[in-house]
């Protein structure tokens, strides 16, 4: 049967391949965990993703408190072998933080970090962190315009109530997924007093509190977790300050003080409007840097000389485009939400043409490149350095190199891809050849440089490796050529950089 | 006669009038102060308006050179009395900085600052320092809209030419003026040369240089021209290298290094860059500010939690609208440059688009109040505390006060202004007066802060007058009023405040 490929669910990491059980009892496996910590508090963290793995090792290594922790996720072909790989002693995230493994090992040690795909599991929490995705669907039309989104609330109900059907009445449930303000009050809290009502319990005990955490994969991925400003509010002020006890014992809160808002509106709308500023400051370089390309201005120089300003530090660099998880949705959750959940007759117009000019990024390097290809890339080969959406990390969700990636291949160029952190590009179902002296080896027409690693950066063997290539066109996205670099290699190639004229 | 007017102009300081001269010749005058100074420089500050009058004061008192300094402006009814002020010993700027009179009054020991209308000062120049405005004409439709705008450089063509036609062929030119980005090489160099080559004189000696300063009036003015970064770049490498050496003798440059960019497209891009990057930013939280309205939250509270990141710190809080010479023009400067210099053929459309949007905030203001009026504010009392677009400065260039104003009394409220910093609004013809007290003792259907000033600001005097004033409705459009401060006024006054929904 076709159907049994559903069946499975693979590893990345190992490639170990899991049977997914094809009823959900986890039952035994819950309680004898729990048996062997005794009088500790039971802290369930629903998500197994970047963020919730993390969180869950980071509640394991608690400071001031001992927890045990179980984390759920789904039992899919997708989510399944994070799961089977935690009990198994596999942290099922690789990270250059060498914190990771540490804290990873900690927990192994004290064996106090279980992963279950068993609702039952919310019968035992005392807490419930969650960290589940909620996504916005993008319909988007010719040249990557973002014509419609939608935002469907389904999933992330069907979690909460998943929660609302076993949980205590007296459970603390923190909300720490990026939600559309209003959510916690409007959705969250509603949906489990329902469900405690039609299971005949009290709702009087229930907490539920908001808070968000900016978790940053890379070398500080714990640090950005444990080591870093918290914004939280509550429903109520119970919920509040249970949120506060809790977050006291894993967060440092001395070093990083916890700032409590007025609800937990407040602190949903806090972080879409975080990622929204970041999204809206990166379109607005957009077309500055043409500008700059227009004037002979370089604007890396530029935008250099105004940082030296404290009150312009944060102006950015134009790029490929915006990738990740937070900056391509969040302004459009925020506006869905003022609409939709506050009645609003307009949206956030601003900040949704942010993710409009961002998203169309791509396509403008890859049409800068049809012109300087005399209109087209139809057989030209391309190596693309880079494929992660960020610096030094490999975390390929929502990448622009994936639009940049696309066009190529829809124009018929012939691509090959290097990135040294991306064995398995995910979204694409493409592995990546690290060995980036075996591909060179190969001509290209076109190389680009599409992620900013430290390995393209001030790497001058890098720079005798291009040299030794045969003369060709190289194009720099994201300005990590220095001027000497551009130099020197000039002498062999032509390079243009995104944002620069030629000077 | 009726244009007898024009031939006065008068001090707002001192309120002196002096008879403008028919005929220009102040030959005798520069002569005279030049020869008080031999072998020192000559450097001619163009324009005595905000930046140029203080220019002139920080050369004069230059940290590694002695100058002959001498400041010209137009022999017209605005500016004369500046040129006579300088002269009479009363600086024509006032300024709550008291490095202004400290190296005022040592400019008048040293006697090193003269004054003048006459353009024959150019021939005795070695270095002529561009300060004199260049503005952009708005046209706005119903509700405030942009609906055009225009750029027209005739003026400063003129009294670039007025320097083209008496200069030494060796001067420097130092373009500190924000122009359209492109205009020192393709508007200030060639016809500087056009000139010279009229006069018979060669061009190769000639020297055009940009750097643009930060100026900020207020209490560090001085500080904000001579201990501050400066950017600047050169025509050519010569020009750049004079205008260095220049700077160098000006500028603390060991504690504020200076930047020297490519080329003068670049320095003149990066100075309306930054602007428009401030101005994109408020504009960016105008919709913000009224979700957070529509959702109960207080964005203040909001802000103020994302700042505690280093990468956010600088993200803005909602206020009246946007003021002052720069951020309301200098992206439109830019769009103009691009489509008109560089013969784009688009302009800059997220920039135009945050000055469309921040010029409409006062009416933003305006219409919410109306709402809490029954829809009119046609016969109420209003009380305005603030018409200064800063905080505590009196600086009245394009106040977002004067739009709100405008509106009221197009409405045909009855209202009355309170500021500290400002005794004479000069655009709207009004004399401020300065007692609150005595304002208070009438009584308002309506009080309205409108700039952040200190005295508005944690002030327990002002809420107890405000207490004591009969219950009416108090509007803080910028934030100053602490949740205490709201707390206690809100038991006798309705009490709103931008940005913040009924908590």
């Amino acid at each position: 049967m076709e159907t049994t490929i559903q069946h499975i669910s693979r590893s990345p990491i190992t490639n170990k391949e899991y049977p997914i059980p094809s009823s959900v009892n986890d039952k035994a496996g819950i309680d004898d965990f729990i048996a062997l910590h005794p009088g500790k508090k039971v802290v369930v963290v629903q998500g197994l993703g970047f963020v919730g793995s993390v969180m869950g090792l980071v509640v394991a290594n608690a400071l001031t408190e001992e927890y045990a922790v179980i984390g759920i996720d789904l039992p899919t072909a997708s989510s399944y072998w994070k799961i089977c790989s935690i009990n198994e002693g596999v942290f099922p995230i690789l990270a250059s933080d060498p914190k990771i493994s540490l804290y990873y090992e900690n927990s192994r040690q004290k064996n106090n970090y279980y992963a279950t795909y068993d609702p039952y599991v919310y019968s035992k929490a005392d807490v419930v962190v969650v960290d589940i995705n909620l996504d916005v669907k993008k319909q988007t039309g010719a040249g990557n315009n973002l014509e419609d989104y939608s935002v469907d609330l389904t999933p992330f109900k069907k979690a909460i109530e998943s929660i609302g059907n076993n949980c205590r009445p007296d459970v603390l449930v923190l909300v720490e997924t990026t939600v559309p303000p209003g959510t916690s009050e409007k959705v969250v809290r509603p949906l489990v007093e329902d469900c405690l009502q039609k299971r005949e319990l009290p709702i009087t005990e229930l907490k539920v509190a908001h808070s968000y955490e900016r978790v940053m994969p890379g070398p500080k991925y714990i640090d950005s977790i444990q080591n870093f400003y918290r914004v939280f509010a509550g429903t109520d002020d119970r919920s509040a300050n249970e949120a506060e006890k809790f977050l006291r014992t894993v967060i440092k809160t001395d070093e990083y003080p916890l700032t409590r808002l007025g609800n937990t509106n407040a602190t949903e709308m806090a972080k879409v409007l975080e990622n929204s500023f970041r999204a809206m400051n990166i379109a607005f370089m957009v077309e500055w840097s043409r500008f700059a390309e227009e004037a002979g201005v370089d604007i890396y120089e530029v935008v250099n000389a105004i940082r030296m300003r404290p009150t312009h530090k944060n102006i950015m660099l134009p790029g490929l485009g915006v990738g990740g998880y937070c900056l391509t949705k969040d302004p459009l959750l925020a506006s869905w939400a003022k609409m939709n959940l506050f009645g609003s007759s307009e949206g956030l117009q601003q900040s949704e043409k942010g993710v409009r000019i961002n998203d169309k990024m791509p396509l403008y390097a890859f049409e800068y490149l049809q012109t300087q290809f005399n209109g087209s890339l139809k057989d030209k080969k391309v190596l693309l350095l880079g494929v992660s959406y960020l610096n030094d990390v490999g975390d390929t969700r929502y990448t622009p190199v994936e639009g940049f990636y696309d066009h190529l291949e829809i124009e018929g160029a012939i691509t090959s891809l290097h990135d040294p952190h991306v064995l398995y590009w995910e979204e694409k179902d493409i592995w990546i050849n690290q060995q980036l002296d075996e591909l060179l080896k190969e001509q290209y027409d076109l190389i680009t440089i599409t992620t900013g690693h430290k390995d393209y950066r001030n790497n001058p063997q890098l720079i005798d490796k291009l040299l030794a290539h045969a003369p060709t066109f190289i194009y720099d996205t994201i300005g990590v050529l220095t001027n000497e670099e551009i130099k020197t290699l000039s002498t062999r190639h032509t390079v243009k950089v995104i944002g620069r004229g030629d000077l």
